[in-house]
């Protein structure tokens, strides 16, 4: 199980003054490989668009990954490069970022040669040879710091060992090997250097859409600010825009991060304030600072957002975002979020955003409108739940009244959940029928929160039913998680960007009160220590005082499946649509998607179950 | 979608008077086949052991399946006889017998060539080539008055389209092509003569023990009887064993199927009258005759039954079933499920089971223990469900109090569920985790119920938990069904066959009836329409009068997985053990076993997705 202790960095760790050295030593070990490289590279050229996508995956920039995706050979390449490489690396991706029962490539020298497989961890840590080897190494070539591995991998194999690669969130994971390893079953995850990068790899390939000429910059950036020394910090910085700046429409935007610190800026956000507040004052610190004024809490419309990993954000041709002009606060809130795990001190830092923007106005404006739950703690997720879903749905009668007949177009979504959500999926439905998916992650998480581009834009119609579900694991909570603004509260919402622009802003549900009162009071039947059903306890109070059992944990589900819910189909500001909006029933749905099967590459099983010697090339180092 | 309507008998329909020329049409066929098999057929002689096991699969006698099993390849050899065969036929399997969404292969002629696919049908009956070909044709031999085709297949392929071939029922289908087809995609399986089969087509194969030398037999059978001319008969003989017939051991038993009636005898049951009765009268008729005695009811304990295709049973060495003596009534029940689709009329049969006992007692008297549900309305299925679980417990303090230290020995099983019985499952658990299956059926059928050997003795200790759970289909009911003796009731009972014998008879539970009128209260206050709750209503009314939705289905099946329950741990005439049996809680099982994810055969996924063009030896005819 242990390494070898012998040579301490027998691949030549780079930068070091021993460039020559290390070169004659990679010399000599080319020698040596039996290079069986031919047969795997096979038809397999790298690809002609180079890599497009790049991320840092650890905090000191020792690992780069850059890759670019086929959708018509649904396979991705992958280029990893490794500065210093020391024995040998682990990359590779798991359901939220563990280490066991991960899906792995491993290069690793036991001293004498190098080796690449297609490997797996167990739920120990342990690494093992899958049966089916399906990255496809490509190319090991030195660089001037290091190695640079290009290989290929499909989104599907079918092997059970692997990992599907889907949309949505995806979580790397590395380890670093400083050490020989006579064989990869001796490795054991646990004693390595690891860590995780959360991207998503499946990136949207749309057509970028033409500039106008007039079209103009702004950069919306911390000045220059210093990044405090501890893991987590979200930073606050309040700008303006010019007097007098007319309406305008944002038609791009992107990140610009400060050099060198791509591995500590995690995302990005800039907010507009809301135009009731006629002035914010300015501020430039921690937006959890005792200093910082309370009418930033007003500064909430989302201009833009960015997360590590995501490219340029492009508004569809016919619609840009409106910002200026009357109606709209000049006062716009940047939060940085910082993420320094090594708590590296002194750096300083100037990231932000950069906005495109033009004073032609496009056909139509973008709008923004949040689907899912309403904020209250009716909806409430027992402890000690693996996957419990909370759903709220957005209803055919408020469409039906909100919507113009020629439909709304949902171009992209945000995500958002707070810290027990695992999954996010938001579905249409039409007569009754699901069509098609909003959006789906089935591996989220609350710290990577990125607007992302559909791959589909999808059309809403008046009638329509839009469904967002949220899975949430409260396995290290022991009392209930109830809805509401908190941190330690939870949210289930979609954001959807779409044009035209409507008045309807927020099309939400929850189940209705009376209901979750009666369900109280049945309960109260079956228990022995009872919850309070009396008119002054809180529903939160009450959900905080239920003694969790299958029984009740079950009828909660049954409830939330059954009883009628109270509909928010609201305009701006709160204002709901004329109506009946309480005592809904829940749309009626007699067909649903299925997850698709994933396509397996015909062949690929006939990998043999070995690991590839490697033959370092000497590239362009 | 039509089959062109040329030649009517191009294979020449056999028997026929022109054998001579139907053998020179079959030359001209052979010369003009490309001849391909060779390929096919690489590796694959026809197997050692050929086919211990047989099946007539349609009444009239033109299809007859042999096969044998290969666990360690965990493959099947078939061989499937056609009698008189015109333009090919279908054989395959599918979840319950349909025809739709069935795995085929499919033996078919275009007029000028012949093909063998494996294939699949749709939900519309339509038939479509497997992309991944798992069924392997050997051999295609003509015979006296027909074909007959080797082919194997493993247990399972992986494709998605493929019958998964597990432990328990299969249900085999078929179909007989009249007339060539252009190509595979033609045909239909709706317009064909169809039909199925049940079978337990992996079965287990335990060395059979030496017979004693003074091994006796008797045969149990119907004298000379005219087979009724409808589609269902359950015929009752009763006959008794010889005056002073002392205490012997059955150790072995056989069907003995008259001769050409194989197609008709479905299943055989040898019982015993209780001993209680002191004398019953000779009966010879339909058991659901008003003729029949009813004295005849008390004639319900087992010694033998047999199913179609079940080959003779053997009890373990050391362990025999124990009747004739003091406390054994002299009285036998013979019955004989006659299935005569065609409505075949003046058959003659006198098929019965042949019992091998031995006056030299074995070491171990073997019992039979029901495990599973109590007899009871509390247990109940709302209508429309598709798969709705019931589960009964034979608890540890049960086991606890009656078994010996030694434990029991489990060798065979027989499942009984009424008529919406789909599955059933017995899993043993130790220390509130399970531990192994007893005996599983995920395609159980009412219609097929057999005595199995199990492939491995399970062994039950005191303090173990035996936990027995069967999914019912209740869409074409529109009332709830509830738990019962009648058939239009439900049952849910694992007949556990065991050694050494205990005076533990019955260990089974219920859910307890104050829980259950809790659930009546609790409902009444989500619904409109009331169910009566009041003293007088049974709880079969009860159930009968609830308005079903989604809310009181999902409570009944908490309150199931949740309430207390009532045990019956008890000996025989229906004296519980002494001890407090109600109100006890469910076992708690901390660790579930999974179904075990079937292992395919690596390189199968090569076999072109292509058919077969069949070269047709001469053979043995």
């Amino acid at each position: 199980m242990q390494a070898h202790p012998s040579r301490r960095s027998c691949w030549a760790s780079l930068p070091s003054p021993n460039v020559r050295e290390a070169a004659s030593m990679y010399g000599t070990a080319v020698a040596i490989f039996l290079v069986i490289l031919v047969a795997a590279l096979q038809g397999s050229e790298p690809p002609e668009n180079p890599f497009p996508y790049h991320i840092p995956l650890d905090p000191e920039g020792v690992l780069e990954l850059s890759w670019n995706v086929s959708y018509v050979q649904e396979t991705i390449h992958f280029q990893l490069q490794v500065r210093g490489l020391r024995a040998g690396v682990l990359f590779g991706m798991s359901d939220r970022g563990e280490l066991e029962n991960a899906d792995f490539i491993v290069l690793w020298t036991d001293g004498d040669n190098a080796y690449f497989a297609d490997a797996w961890s167990d739920q120990k840590g342990q690494i093992h040879l899958d049966t089916q080897q399906d990255y496809q190494l490509l190319q090991a070539q030195r660089t001037l710091d290091g190695l640079s591995l290009l290989f290929r991998r499909p989104f599907a194999t079918c092997d059970p060992k692997d990992y599907l690669i889907e949309d949505g969130t995806v979580h790397l994971v590395y380890g670093i090997l400083e050490e020989p390893f006579r064989s990869l079953e001796v490795i054991n995850i646990s004693g390595l250097q690891t860590g995780l990068q959360r991207v998503q790899l499946l990136k949207t390939e749309v057509p970028i859409p033409a500039m106008p000429e007039d079209t103009q910059t702004m950069v919306i950036h911390a000045p220059n600010i210093l990044i405090p020394g501890q893991e987590t910090t979200y930073w606050c910085y309040m700008t303006k825009l010019p007097r007098d700046f007319s309406r305008h429409h944002i038609i791009m935007y992107e990140a610009m991060v400060t050099e060198g610190n791509e591995g500590l800026v995690h995302h990005m956000e800039v907010f507009q304030c809301a135009d009731e507040i006629p002035s914010i004052p300015p501020y430039n610190g921690p937006c959890d600072s005792k200093m910082k004024p309370d009418r930033l809490n007003y500064c909430r419309h989302v201009l833009a957002a960015w997360a590590l990993g995501a490219k340029a954000f492009y508004y569809p041709e016919e619609a840009g975002l409106a910002f200026g002009g009357p109606g709209s606060s000049r006062y716009l809130r940047l939060e940085v979020h910082y993420h320094n795990p090594l708590r590296i001190q002194g750096r300083h830092d100037s990231s932000g955003i950069r906005l495109y923007y033009t004073a032609t106005l496009r056909n139509f404006d973008a709008g923004i409108m949040e689907l899912g739950l309403v904020y209250t703690p009716v909806m409430a997720i027992p402890p000690q739940e693996n996957a419990f879903v909370l759903t709220g749905y957005c209803t055919d009668k408020c469409t039906q009244l909100a919507l113009p007949r020629s439909g709304i177009h949902i171009f992209a979504s945000q995500l958002h959940t707070h810290l027990t959500g695992r999954k996010v999926v938001t579905v249409l439905a039409r007569d009754g029928q699901e069509r098609e998916v909003v959006n789906r992650d089935n591996h989220y998480s609350p710290h990577f929160q990125e607007i992302r581009m559909l791959k589909k834009i999808v059309s809403v119609y008046p009638g329509d039913v839009l469904i967002t579900s949220c899975t949430y694991n409260t396995e290290d909570r022991n009392l209930a998680t109830v809805g509401g603004f908190g941190i330690q509260e939870e949210m289930c919402v979609n954001y959807v960007h779409y044009y035209p622009q409507t008045r309807l802003e927020l099309c939400k549900s929850a189940v209705d009160d009376g209901f979750l009162q009666k369900y109280f009071h049945l309960m109260n039947r079956f228990n022995s220590k009872e919850v309070c059903t009396c008119p002054q306890a809180s529903v939160s109070e009450q959900f905080g005082s239920m003694p969790w059992n299958s029984f009740n944990r079950e009828v909660l589900k049954a409830l939330y499946g059954f009883a009628p819910i109270s509909m928010h189909c609201n305009k701006s500001s709160a204002l709901r649509f004329q109506g009946e909006w309480d005592l809904q029933r829940l749309p009626k749905i007699t067909s649903t998607l299925k997850e698709p099967t994933p396509h397996c590459p015909a062949g690929q099983a006939l990998n043999p179950a070995a690991p590839t010697v490697v033959s370092i090339g000497r590239g362009r180092g």
